[in-house]
């Protein structure tokens, strides 16, 4: 194989046939647009993600690993809504077109993409630095979308899975050096590369939650999203996390204080009525759902029992 | 002014507001996903472009040409399938978050999406080396979307507005040094910086055209894409191309060769039946389109009368 290849002969190798075939899309590479037929009554939730060499995964990163995560990491927004994936577009910029990179990458979109029966319809590919942007696409029926908004004073706080342990992950890869790893350690990692978009969680959460987000930029971040726009006061306890074995195995000193600041978990943080809750636990899923704090009146975010320090608000871009 | 800003405070100041609001926006920036409602029977036309510092214009840019230029381009994939713009998304990287730069860069799009009723309904910003990607959507009634496919033997092949004005501009950029700009070095680098989406033309072709795309990698090159998309060969007559004044007075010896080869024109390429062709020419609108030749069976672009040199079948990336 060639080791430099044209866009056209690019995206033909590389980018037609990731996901499976789809209804919705009338049209998907080929053409000046992609067309998309929506079902009706639905509406379309879109979510743009950008991730840059150097800012947000390290330089010379195992393409298939940047590729999973840049596309869990975007579908993450869909289940924050309780979308439905329906398709997506992906923008690659890289520096030198070559093949075993691309094919690489393409097999970490593949992974994810067929899982969820995600088809990409389209994009487009320059020359650049290393950049990633993605756009995913899902559907949801008129009305039913999770907002930020909605959270009401004695609702509760709740979050899917575990917390902190992407964050422990990215201190592992400081300190890695040549040392074997332990399994905790390799657990923390994969769920660093590997997040899982709870995409079935935040369908499950549709007709229950009031409020919804993911959690991409920490717990305390994110929750001080929702508190913003539903004009009330998150107050999480800092006891009640759910933190993995793994977390409490290999940094247990820290676990509490990643679980509070650290970003990169993707699961989704929720607030929900007590009657709500009660019908969501009596639900017959495998998903594990883990009540954290409460709403109250007010504004901003309080945290309870707090004993390690929470460094910072979660990552801000540009500051 | 702080000289640096939160990504939200980002969001918030430059880029809520651009474009007026739609009833096809349930919701836009602020959430973990836009929410669009597309009225029934319509499918939606979607595609992403992506510009990067260097490669697709010059380090230093103003920021206001750069947004303009770069919406003008995505939106031109709209035109070019005969869809009504709807609604658009960006991903921005930019190195710092200079409150200058992004104001200006942010009235470069609001320009335009102003100008088409074309709201920006989220995005995302990151950053890194300056690169800006683009998606837009637009509506179309289900079924009439116009594609690179339906070309047919005895067709006319037909363009928009004049060719070769931005290779034109490229070639005044590359000597332009301290000297003076003629009126007419002045209307092609405007016409460079300054693309017109050929979306009302697009919207005319609709039931009119029998393929149609628009002219990003120069006439040969995208020529060529409907000859293989619908199995037939264009003919072109280079005696027959559409000139503008300032072309033939800047660069005479060279304007049908840019004309053929040169891209980022953003016209419209199409071909047509006879019968359309008349009744095309017979709807009184202020639009130009100009006859430029055949299409034959067989495979292929082939140019006629071509005397000037056409150096390159247009621009491909990674070659």
């Amino acid at each position: 194989m060639p080791s430099t290849l044209s866009e056209f002969d690019l995206i033909k190798t590389f980018f037609e046939g990731v996901g499976p075939k789809s209804d919705v899309v009338g049209f998907g590479v080929g053409d000046d647009c992609a067309v998309i037929n929506i079902p009706s009554n639905n509406s379309l939730c879109i979510s743009m993600d950008t991730m840059v060499e150097g800012i947000h995964f390290l330089p010379g990163s195992p393409p298939q690993k940047i590729a999973y995560r840049a596309l869990a990491a975007a579908m993450s927004d869909l289940a924050a809504m309780g979308a439905e994936p329906s398709h997506f577009t992906l923008s690659l910029t890289l520096p030198v077109s070559s093949y075993e990179w691309l094919s690489e990458f393409s097999l970490g979109l593949k992974a994810l993409a067929d899982q969820f029966h995600f088809p990409l319809v389209g994009g487009d590919t320059t020359k650049g630095p290393l950049t990633i942007s993605l756009q995913v696409h899902g559907l949801i029926p008129a009305g039913q979308a999770l907002m930020r908004s909605g959270a009401k004073a004695g609702d509760i706080v709740a979050v899917t899975g575990t917390l902190g342990d992407a964050g422990a992950a990215l201190s592992i890869l400081d300190r890695l050096g040549d040392r074997q790893l332990t399994d905790s350690q390799l657990f923390l990692l994969n769920r660093y590369y590997y997040p899982s978009p709870r995409i079935e969680q935040g369908l499950q959460l549709r007709l229950l939650a009031s409020a919804c987000i993911d959690i991409s930029d920490g717990l305390l971040a994110d929750a001080s999203h929702i508190a913003e726009r539903s004009k009330v006061e998150l107050e999480i306890n800092s006891e009640s996390l759910p933190l993995s074995e793994a977390l409490l195995t290999d940094q247990a000193d820290n676990a509490s204080g990643l679980a509070l600041s650290a970003g990169d978990d993707y699961e989704l943080l929720f607030t929900i009525s007590e009657s709500n809750w009660k019908m969501l636990n009596e639900q017959k899923t495998p998903h594990i759902f883990t009540r954290i704090g409460r709403v109250n009146e007010g504004a901003g975010v309080v945290v309870k029992n707090c004993t390690q320090s929470s460094k910072s608000m979660g990552y801000k871009h540009f500051e």
